[in-house]
């Protein structure tokens, strides 16, 4: 295996399913930690802050401070600061995606703005949805945290990001420009955090359509495992195949 | 002219705008009135009850029984009921849906369900939504009263039951039957309430796409206003163009 100078580690599938630990999940993170690789564990869930997300991993076993965790909110903060500094933005979303927006400096308004954000709201509104579209309209830039169509639950699949995103979409005949994996976007600013290059950096994720394709889309390497989503009965089908492939973690030597 | 034994009206755009009767309206519907031929009110208006929209137009000085009025919840619930007798339908929309839903003897639950119903809802919330995406990836048949992607408004164009309707869709990737303009069902189901059929009929509208396409869809003949939304100077580009077309309606003789 080749050596990597950084990991960029999906969640949900890859270190553990719903609130259960993946088993191989906390040696593989404790093997980069000694032989002091630099890791980033990146989820497209746009409705938490790095803390919860870090003390819930800590609580599985799995080591990471609130350094370790790179939200699509928060790739969508550093995003539109890039575009516009102190951007005024009107938001809908929850804590993980207001908190990341303030931290990089930019202002939520339900006046005029520069920028629609929309992400994961379990508390959206037709109203919300209205200015959304009126401001769209008006022709402030329209950006979504991810494009996920539905997220899984105890009690099934429910509607996701993306599909809370196809009301403004759909009525206002804008497309967003969307952050998450598998898009580029979240990929490149997680470099920037990390401070690896695409060529050094290897993506480890379980969904081939969002976590492989992203690393397939922003030129970075990738280590498929097959303790999520994609099942391994679909690998020989995938058009352009991972660069690796394990059954779980255990099975993958960090060099 | 052709001699019509029935009209099939519009309202937004053709009887009025917004709140403001349009000054040729009112005559129109009396010299129906007085020449004995049958008329109905066709809306793709979900929210509200055919008693409410007789009392907006009599307001206006157009006259009106609610038996005058159809609206895609009514024609809905029609459609629903000749599917299923007694189907249980769980129902995202406002009083119009549930009135017309009960009228036809269907039974609304949040529980296991037959039909899920989108319509115009305001008070639209997460938890519906997912319950909707639930029941439908559990097998439950998709209607929504109709495709428009926008409502407008004082405040502007706001999000239409077209576009609510495209969260379930994108989360579960069924799509729904449309019932209202520019679907043939709504105008099917108007012609039973009507009592005459395709060939003596004639949908009078202002919007191509929904209210003329309606028609072409239905295989009757249409009658054009420029008095709402679709301008006179898109008339040459329309590739099916409406049997008639007037700029108000005291320029057609009715016969």
């Amino acid at each position: 295996m080749k050596r990597y100078k950084g990991y960029l580690i999906d969640l949900d599938g890859t270190m553990y399913r719903g609130n259960e630990v993946i088993e191989e999940a906390p040696g593989f993170v404790n093997t980069l930690r000694e032989k002091n690789i630099p890791y980033l564990f990146l989820t497209n869930n746009s409705s938490k802050t790095p803390e919860a997300v870090s003390e819930k991993l800590n609580q599985m076993g799995i080591y990471s401070t609130p350094d370790h965790v790179f939200t699509s909110s928060m790739a969508t903060a550093k995003y539109i600061k890039h575009q516009k500094n102190n951007a005024r933005c009107y938001v809908i979303g929850e804590t993980g995606l207001y908190t990341a927006l303030d931290r990089e400096g930019l202002s939520v308004t339900d006046e005029e703005c520069d920028f629609v954000v929309m992400g994961m709201d379990r508390d959206i509104t037709y109203e919300k949805l209205a200015r959304a579209c009126l401001a769209v309209r008006n022709g402030a830039k329209f950006v979504s945290t991810n494009s996920d169509i539905a997220v899984p639950t105890e009690s099934g699949l429910l509607p996701g990001n993306g599909s809370l995103t196809s009301v403004v979409t759909v009525s206002t005949g804008e497309d967003p420009i969307f952050i998450g994996k598998p898009e580029s976007i979240i990929m490149k600013e997680a470099l920037k955090v990390l401070g690896t290059d695409e060529k050094e950096t290897v993506v480890v994720g379980d969904n081939y359509y969002t976590d492989i394709q992203a690393g397939i889309n922003a030129g970075i390497d990738t280590l498929m495992v097959f303790t999520g989503l994609t099942p391994y009965e679909d690998l020989p089908n995938l058009k352009v195949k991972p660069t690796y492939h394990v059954e779980n973690l255990s099975q993958y030597e960090i060099t």
